[in-house]
């Protein structure tokens, strides 16, 4: 069977560092490019922790470009409450530059418009960030992003959010990006908060981390250590939910992931509800679904695949 | 000890007319009067309604009052599809009209107001409709309702609604009448969906209705197999919620419900969200709290407050 | 022929006190009573302005109730920097307290539908401040309002605002009480800043109150004097407009206020707009018209009224 | 004295076409490109549109590129009504296609992007359709944009609009879009209605356009005669304001047009309001003003100038 080429768009940020491990890993897909975003943190931070990321990964030839600075709509709030200054708090990330693959003199999205109209096969695009350059991709080059085979976000939430009551981070950040893909027509799948929050990293998978014995997996255990510390002060979580694999997990291991095919709203004129996923899971209205949007997550199965990639990654890496 | 004035104001409903027996039968309450609102029902329906079961409860001597018939902004739209075309739909209701409660000629407001200003101890008020004339109340006669003990309200939620997928029926169907009581400065209680949700009537709470052997038993029994259609119907749920009488629990037995101190806003202008219950579990803002916010229910005692008050009602009408 | 009976909601306010003169002194009005809201000052000072000026012309036997001291929804925001510390600076307006009408000791709301149910010729209902008042007597009293002659309000615009770019005032002041009043069905005329702002009181208009040589015509004198002062900071107007008697004057002669028929809708939602009256002059939707908004005013007309009312009350008063 | 160089981003239209004839003709600009977005028409037809005007200009050497088919956020809604099917009825615009600029097969915000990072010279943009293209290139490509000298877009007003009570057309139809450019802390200067409504084709002026004796002059009159009729059909007016070649004349000769440098906001959440310019005039806020914009017009040097252009364009295309 061929890997599935993907193309991941990211703001890491603690969870996205992990997201990039196991779509680098996971031999099922194929890694096209990685595109940034501001969002957990400025730009400038964001790209350079995923090219850091990808060094320590030793997956330095895939293409990188920068992308949008800051949402379509309004200004650029970041999570340094919860990623710290850097964006990606906690291990001593000193990689040699040279190690790094270096960013595309194009933007992020100018690769992956060229990157989907390049691929034989459809690609999926997995977001993991503000959805502000998929948005730009759909708007600036519709008959290229027609031939999409899927976007898969991480973003919203079926329930409550955490960045405010109903409002979950990524969708917050840039709402009118949100609403763009979602009204999109193409085939969409939602990874909302509802089932990140049950893929928790307990003390037993740190300890799983920092038990491989490798530089990646102890950079793993200190990434999800400051992340815990982070969760524990800003929401009394006793564990911290790790988002952004669980969208990568979904994208190759699709059972691992149930989803609802229902209608999704965002939210862009709320007082206090601006950034809401608003998603009709009983049908009360005639509105047609628009996307696939996950319910339940089988939190063993992912943590396995998980894992297995961080100790491929790994022992390769030396 | 002295039983606890209050005033309860209503649109019922199945639940409203549970809650309306468990308000007039138990003891530790002193049932000043009832006024109705539009909601579930129209006016006529829903002020026939409370005068119905406060007949069958054998209550007659209660002054009842009929209030607003739409809300303060927009228009009505009520809840047939939960509680049928009477508002009350199941049992035969057929009560002589002699034994009802006439309706008082002046309007609820004026009765809410009349009874708070005569009465020696602070009232409390526990509205389980729309908030329509308690707004009304709050904003003509301010001196008097600053006399009010606490606002109790069935209303709102801290998760999902029942709605829309953020908005329970009682707040979407008048939110400026939910933002005037909340930020109007008296001591507020706010029992929303988060709990009601848990009051189920399963079909042992029906036999048990069924089982009392009496006319108001029966009655409980018939109204609950009717509301379990709704709600199966409407919502896949196997068995119905009974909100309403939750918020007359809190005020006669307030441990029964455990409440939270934090901020509640109500969306206003959200365009998916309207009438969406705003509420700051973790405290991410800096804003003062304005309502103590139902958050845990003890479903056992619950359950048997309300069967001792229909046992006794029951019993008493013969 | 028969004086039309009015009640006049007001504010005052520099404007509304010429207007309460106009609707004392033309024999055509009966003023049926005056009620008072919170708008241009609170309301305490509003019912003492509104008190005052009914003393200086001579007309102290007509009912004065108080009513609303904030609006519906949010807080009262008050035009101080427009009508000064008390409502009414400018003239030494002294008046000995026996001399003034007593407030009622029942509500606004209560005056009003007292005065329409009693009234055997249908009431015409003039409003000069924010709609809160009028809206709360529509909500409670549904069957009293809906046998008033007509409604007819001094706020909003067809153009520009004078409180936001695009928002009035009064309407500004309570957006969500001249929704209710323009989606009542009843008969509404809009009295707007597009005609408004054509009442100027020039100095020739001023000199011509000083130059009547009573006591009251020396107020007005004043009280415009000071109210120029107010327009030239504010706005840089070179005469101030006054606003609320072309409501008066359309009531008691109609051809010089020309109306249209057209759909009006208050802006709720807006950022930057809430409490825009949103007319639609030329139809470009298939809305039927609610409200006759005024278009174009006979400005000498209008004069004329006003100074033969000021004139003879002035005279009268000695 | 240098010829300034501008690109136009354009959406033709009727009045777009007399804008491009203004700025193809007049010598004191170089008109460096021409692009295109859905607006008064789809894509398609404004991009033949905008190809044919400068066939028929016989300036066909300039580089057109076609951008976005539809607003940031929300469906493309067209002016059909106004412009006709074509987006260009009235006159037989059989142009032959080999005398056609050709369409560069890079995107508008391409095109831009590389003109203005080309050009030795600031360069001045100039919008006259749906801001969208050029909010996507604020949001793409920060880095150069920051060196354009200035945009200057017709759309908005600071009096009632076109499209709805307060909303002018190229604002309605993309109201995210022209947030972003409001405020991008460029130099933006704003031609509205209120200075466009002054610029009317007279029966005069198309008798001016056909008395040059050209094929040029005689499209353009029967452009206008069009025009007139659609205009007289919708809004009962006498004669057609020519929006756009207003921010053509503001550019090459900026006294015709005085501006007040004020805020201004698009309200974006209004529910009746959506896509109003809200402009301080009065500057009754503490608002830093965001734009320079247009308040009054010297219409006989206006049409001075667009007559001599398409003149000189008509006589040298024979």
């Amino acid at each position: 069977m061929e890997a599935l080429p993907v193309i991941v768009d990211c703001d890491p940020g603690h969870d996205d560092a992990l997201a990039l491990l196991l779509a680098a890993g996971d031999p099922r897909l194929r890694l096209l490019g990685v595109t940034t975003v501001a969002g957990n943190q400025t730009l400038d931070k964001t790209t350079r922790n995923a090219r850091r990321m990808l060094a320590l990964a030793g997956v330095a030839g895939i293409p990188v470009a920068a992308g949008c600075d800051r949402p379509l709509v309004g200004d650029l709030i970041v999570a340094g409450d919860i990623h710290g200054e850097s964006g990606l708090d906690g291990p001593d990330l000193d990689v040699p530059l040279a190690g790094m693959p270096r960013v595309a003199d194009v933007h992020a999205v100018e690769l992956m418009r060229d990157l989907v109209a390049g691929s034989p096969d459809p690609v999926t695009l997995i977001a993991l960030g503000p959805l502000t350059n998929v948005a730009l991709l759909l708007r600036t080059h519709p008959d290229v992003s027609s031939r999409l085979r899927r976007i898969v976000f991480m973003g919203g939430s079926t329930e409550r959010g955490n960045t405010t009551p109903y409002g979950e981070f990524n969708i917050v950040t840039d709402p009118e990006a949100a609403d763009v893909v979602l009204r999109s027509g193409l085939p969409i799948t939602m990874i909302g908060l509802n089932v990140t929050h049950q893929a928790l990293a307990t003390p037993g998978i740190i300890a799983e981390f920092q038990g491989m014995g490798t530089r990646l997996g102890a950079v793993c255990a200190e990434l999800m250590t400051f992340f815990a510390g982070a969760y524990r002060r800003n929401f009394g979580f006793p564990d911290p939910p790790v988002h952004d694999p669980v969208a990568i997990a979904a994208v190759l291991d699709p059972p691992i992931v149930r989803t609802a095919a229902v209608p999704v709203a965002v939210e862009l004129t709320g007082t206090h509800t601006r950034g809401a996923t608003v998603v009709d899971l009983h049908r009360r209205t005639a509105t047609a679904p628009n996307a696939d949007v996950a319910v339940a997550l089988d939190v063993d199965a992912f943590w396995r695949l998980l894992m297995t990639a961080v100790r491929k990654l790994g022992a390769a890496a030396g």
